[in-house]
């Protein structure tokens, strides 16, 4: 069964969830921010089965996320490398840690903490508006006629 | 069948996306940052299915992000309203909504345009370090051990 599609709803959140808001792809896109970048190696990192990753990988170059490069010639052998496009995913991955740091992680605290190499304190990652620097509540939005 | 889940990961990213990482349920998410709170009316604003829309708020409230409430006793009607833990999930949506605006917004512009009702500028949300007040960027990130 094909499931909805979200593309023609008139909606940027709609429409990012159309490609990267499958079952897997978040983290197939954590894996390569990570730096893992060759097909078996992302495979055992995430536990996927193989013909998932093939078809996630390729929706993702599809849509100019990812680069599929030839590293090696005989047997040939490809790496996936984010673009600027998929770079720019990190504020999504962010707001999804630090969700789960806050909310799901147990006594134990978070499972991966992160320095900020910039300031050298613990990362806590915020959302600010980049006109006056503070935080964005909705309730200070209001939708532009 | 099932599919596999994340939830036994040990990864904030995979954690959170096995509660909120089901197709429809960040839109569902989006409609009660909206203020839709009736069933109906999310059912109308989504397009959704019914029987998919009951199973997706029912893992919602499961998980503390949506409260139930009933607002008319004969005959029964609740409406659902995002918890504290809910609507701490706004940098997400956030995320999605300026990757999509910025990466897959065509000539016409962003489907929506928010002013940002603390400095009445339209707003444009970016993620910072809350120690430094820089832009986080993955490569000054570093795992702490």
């Amino acid at each position: 069964m094909r499931r909805q599609s979200f593309a023609e709803m008139h909606c940027s959140i709609a429409q990012t969830l159309e490609i990267v808001g499958e079952w897997w792809t978040l983290l197939v896109l954590r894996d390569l921010f990570y730096g893992i970048s060759q097909f078996d190696a992302l495979q055992e990192s995430l536990g996927i089965a193989r013909n998932i990753l093939t078809v996630r990988l390729q929706t993702l170059v599809e849509h100019g996320l990812v680069e599929r490069r030839r590293y090696q010639e005989r047997p040939e052998r490809f790496e996936y490398i984010l673009t600027a496009k998929g770079r720019d995913l990190q504020d999504v991955l962010l707001a999804f840690m630090r969700w789960g740091d806050r909310w799901l992680a147990g006594e134990a605290g978070p499972p991966l903490v992160f320095t900020h190499t910039l300031c050298e304190h613990e990362l806590t990652p915020v959302m600010i508006c980049k006109y006056c620097n503070q935080r964005v509540e909705p309730e200070d939005l209001r939708v532009q006629p």
